[in-house]
């Protein structure tokens, strides 16, 4: 599935709280598709807790420790304060509001803000970590880009981009300005560069944070460069954003904030991100009905008891259920919701009902996805990926 | 005056001795000009020697042992047999040869080869190390264009460009081929680059690296990936190019072919560099012919005795003689400076004379370079400039 999360931290916050028109970033790291899944996965290091771009393990079987890294990070919770106020800005009523996190889909803050989004591609980035041609990458990228248009984006306020189209110009004066500001000790602290890694890697930092700068963008934002940027990612891109964050003061440009999220669990439970090498810990766009309900079946984690009786004496355990939390983010009637984790939660509804109705909504949605993204032509792409100005951004 | 140099070295010749018909590339490390002069200089660090692209210091008061450098870089000197090759090829008859030192200039490469040259600005590279703002190095850039356009290039066959402008597409997916061939560990064997470096500089090798490859200039050299690239320089740089020899066939390059000098003396004497942050250590085509003679007579290292009866006597040590080394490269007239050298080594004319005729010869010099700089408009510039293809290069 396209890399949703299900729930939601915000982070680093824009330090004045005028609510001007901001632009909206977000950083597409796509998956490499079937050829990286069937690439050999790396040998896991034995390490208790990694949380950095690249890498997100617990400790053996354990949950990622989000309060902590919100500690560690700086962030503060999304809590009700923040979303009531994002309710009053955008003017929608609050009885027909999504959940916060549908909230967070791009799609939506685009659609209830009205701002213009940049989405890069850092296809750059694949080619350097992933050991893919730059060939490979860059039509990778596109058809990452078919995926993501295939979500619902307004053409008239989106510009996606590929690094390796991109870069250059005053995109690439922004990455030297920004490499200026960072030493390498400090990369290899965040990012924890070794002497073996290779200077791509170290030389990456800057092409990821430069987008945050309106003025990395001449052709959308000439003369706008107060715009603020906000970056809805996955806490793992944090690293680069406080990076970001520390560099823009002394360039001369506006922090970007954040909305950071969890990740979305492996079907296996909440022990981490879900793995390109591991094709099971994952549904897939591509995944047919019945692979996708046999993927369910046999690997979505079960909050249910161990036997029929006992299941319906003491209910679901809810919090590590897969399935509830699958539905919590794609089922969208919530009434129906509600239903199915209260008989759930009672014993009255089995895993095998529950899973089951996961499975058809996923077929559903992957079904839609694949009738939209089919509808995606190489002239949409390329239409979505002209440099070109966007006089309707802000209508 | 523009950095000639006044003998040279070959190093690092091509792996095939096909006469095929190579591309030129140069490397204009500018200087900053007055602004970076006035600019405090750096504390020197008190090293033994230091031979890098930033930094070229002899052991105190010692000269540059350029035949350490020779055989730690891995160079062969530029022999007899060489030149007469060159000769050969270019068809030129051995009697009007100009001596090695002229050989080399890119001009007379240019010419006698009849091939294309692209020349690198690297204002990226000034704005990292000189903590200068991307607009002043990118003037700076500009204004050095102008210099090397009034050495006499063929705007036919040569294409200027700086990197703030350039950098992207083709060139970037090179740097990134590159970046992937090279660890940390080594760029900091090669550069001494230490963990308070900013990852700027870190990130720079590529970008020099790339101009090596036809690949990068694709409006250029398209469908001409086969062409040999030849970079004359000055030793220094080498480290850029060994990097690069490196990594080339990994990414399924050539290897570029390096032609390299020696430093062209400061007016002090053979003792390393001529050092931006030192106004009297050289001769700025922006000096009047007053300034010119005041530092040839105050400065210019003299290899002639302390009495003009001494001198009479023993006669000029030429070896160590600054003048002479000037005149070597720069008085045109072979029969006058056979003239100059034999009385003065024999003791027949004194150094006051030598340095009258030098001031003469650099005073004409640098008038001819100031009115062909003139006549050097920014129409001109951005015509070299430009992204063009260059239809008749080769003819």
């Amino acid at each position: 599935m396209p890399n949703y999360q299900s729930q939601s931290h915000r982070s680093h916050s824009a330090a004045t709280s005028t609510p001007s028109a901001p632009f909206l970033c977000l950083l597409a790291r796509y998956n490499g598709g079937r050829e990286e899944r069937e690439s050999k996965p790396k040998q896991q290091k034995k390490r208790t807790k990694v949380v950095n771009p690249w890498e997100v393990a617990a400790k053996d079987g354990g949950k990622i420790d989000y309060d902590k890294l919100i500690d560690k990070f700086g962030c503060q919770r999304l809590d009700q304060t923040l979303i009531d106020r994002v309710h009053r800005l955008t003017g929608r009523p609050s009885s027909r509001l999504p959940p916060p996190w549908r909230l967070l889909r791009p799609p939506y803050l685009q659609d209830v803000f009205r701002v213009p989004l940049v989405i890069q591609l850092t296809d750059d980035e694949k080619c350097m970590w992933k050991n893919l041609t730059v060939e490979e990458s860059q039509r990778l990228a596109r058809e990452n880009a078919k995926d993501i248009i295939a979500c619902g984006f307004d053409i008239t306020r989106t510009f996606i981009f590929s690094d390796f189209d991109y870069v250059g110009g005053a995109f690439y004066k922004n990455m030297v300005k920004v490499a200026k500001c960072v030493t390498l000790n400090k990369v290899q602290g965040i990012f924890g560069f070794s002497g073996e890694d290779h200077i791509g890697k170290i030389s990456f930092p800057p092409v990821q944070a430069v987008p945050s700068f309106p003025s990395s963008f001449p052709h959308l934002f000439a003369g706008k460069d107060d715009l603020r940027c906000l970056i809805p990612c996955a806490i793992d891109q944090d690293p680069y954003f406080r990076m970001t964050r520390d560099a823009a003061p002394r360039i001369g440009y506006h922090k970007p904030s954040l909305i950071e999220s969890t990740f979305f669990p492996a079907l296996q439970g909440e022990t981490g991100k879900m793995s390109a090498s591991d094709p099971n810990s994952a549904i897939y766009v591509t995944d047919s009905a019945k692979v996708i309900k046999s993927k369910i079946n046999k690997y979505a984690f079960s909050g249910g008891q161990d036997s029929v009786e006992k299941h319906r004496q003491l209910g679901a355990n809810l919090e590590v259920d897969i399935s509830v939390k699958y539905l919590n983010f794609f089922l969208e009637d919530d009434a129906e919701l509600e239903h199915i984790k209260t008989e759930y939660a009672a014993g009255r509804m089995l895993t095998g009902e529950v899973k089951g109705r996961l499975g058809s909504v996923l077929s559903e949605i992957v079904e839609r996805h694949r009738a939209a993204r089919a509808s995606v032509t190489d002239e949409v792409v390329d239409a979505f990926m002209a440099v070109r100005p966007l006089p309707n951004m802000f209508d």
